[in-house]
């Protein structure tokens, strides 16, 4: 095992608290008021769909900042904030690339970091997942954004497009994520697989992924626990 | 200005006394006798041209890897080493993925780091770079090779190209390189411009880069003083 490829929202980064807060501020600045919780869940609901109409090629090639974008435009009339700016609608949207990190996550990149070449590969545009990586102190490698393949996982084109453009096999690789559909995807083409379970990722809303449901070859409580797995 | 772009062969890495060591290396182990310096100057000059077809259309999209290999496979036979094996000739390939750095260049990444996002721009390919980049500790926030945009240094589609997976204008974007005729491109598309001599890159062949030759924006002796010049 030569590489290490992380999902990155959700198994990296808290994405719901962080954009939660940086919502609240927002608010606070405008003086406006609006749940930011339900706005931030609802934002993450909505541009799913979006990403199954790229994969299935019913909307052209978008990337994660304009598909963000999007959504959050399309719910901005339900929380009476459809006069925002269009300065404003990219500041918020910009707050996907200022995500904190899970407690563990720096620490246990560090520690892999000595024994494999560490990479993201994330539906994140390579833009998102550098300024991301800066922002939160993710000490990869190198990035891989999903506007490289122009597809988003779990499309087969992702998997074996990292593993391309590293020249590995896809046994060579690992695939870390904290969801099992993107490992199941992953093993299917070949590449190893590790689960780390982020049960509060979705707060009170989670639904699934709250162990592991495949036969991964390693399943760790964090990325610390997971470097201790690998010796490093 | 967000980004500094950095040619990488002979601009941070010395590719030249790190192959030489290596030819040698592989003479003595295999028992052959031959004269490594040489050549190493005669596989860099042949695949000047190579790109050239490359650029020109005249040959396919094919990555430096590909080109370094065909190069010293024309070479051999003027080497008395026309019966290495496939093998034998991957693993000297192989050399351009582990060159040692300058003295001053891990250094002065570390301190640019602090305050810009820094990846190499590098006729290499993504797989070459990440490899170098672990075994000579630069520490890159990201890696940019020539396979992403499917064309070579001073073709635009490289030094735009950056600029588009960045989302960054050119204008906020520096490259970084010991030679001239890589700032002048650049330049020609609104990028900053820095230029550090190596005086040694070419052993005692080398005929040019001994200083500037242009109205570059930032003139350094090494990479720590061009981290000393820009604040870090």
């Amino acid at each position: 095992m030569k590489v290490l490829l992380f999902d990155t929202f959700g198994t990296l980064v808290d994405w719901r608290t962080s954009l939660i807060a940086a919502l609240t501020d927002f608010g606070h600045q405008k003086g406006r008021q609006f749940p930011a919780d339900e706005l931030v869940d609802r934002w993450r609901t909505a541009y799913e769909p979006m990403m199954a109409r790229v994969r299935t090629g019913k909307l052209p090639w978008t990337d994660l900042d304009a598909l963000h974008r999007m959504a959050l435009t399309e719910l901005l009339p339900d929380f009476q904030l459809s006069d925002l700016t269009v300065a404003e609608i990219d500041q918020l949207t910009f707050g996907w690339h200022q995500l904190s990190p899970w407690p563990d996550s720096v620490q246990g990149l560090t520690l892999l970091k000595r024994k494999f070449i560490l990479a993201p590969l994330s539906n994140g545009n390579f833009s998102l997942l550098v300024d991301l990586a800066k922002f939160a102190s993710l000490p990869w490698d190198t990035v891989l954004g999903s506007d490289l393949f122009r597809h988003y996982k779990p499309d087969p084109e992702t998997y074996l497009g990292a593993c391309e453009l590293l020249k590995t096999s896809p046994a060579e690789v690992m695939l870390v994520a904290a969801h099992n559909y993107d490992l199941k995807a992953a093993q299917s083409h070949g590449m190893k697989t590790a689960f780390v379970a982020r049960p509060t990722e979705y707060g009170p809303h989670q639904s699934k992924d709250f162990g592991p449901e495949g036969a991964w070859d390693f399943v760790a409580r964090d990325m610390i626990e997971l470097a201790g797995l690998l010796g490093c």
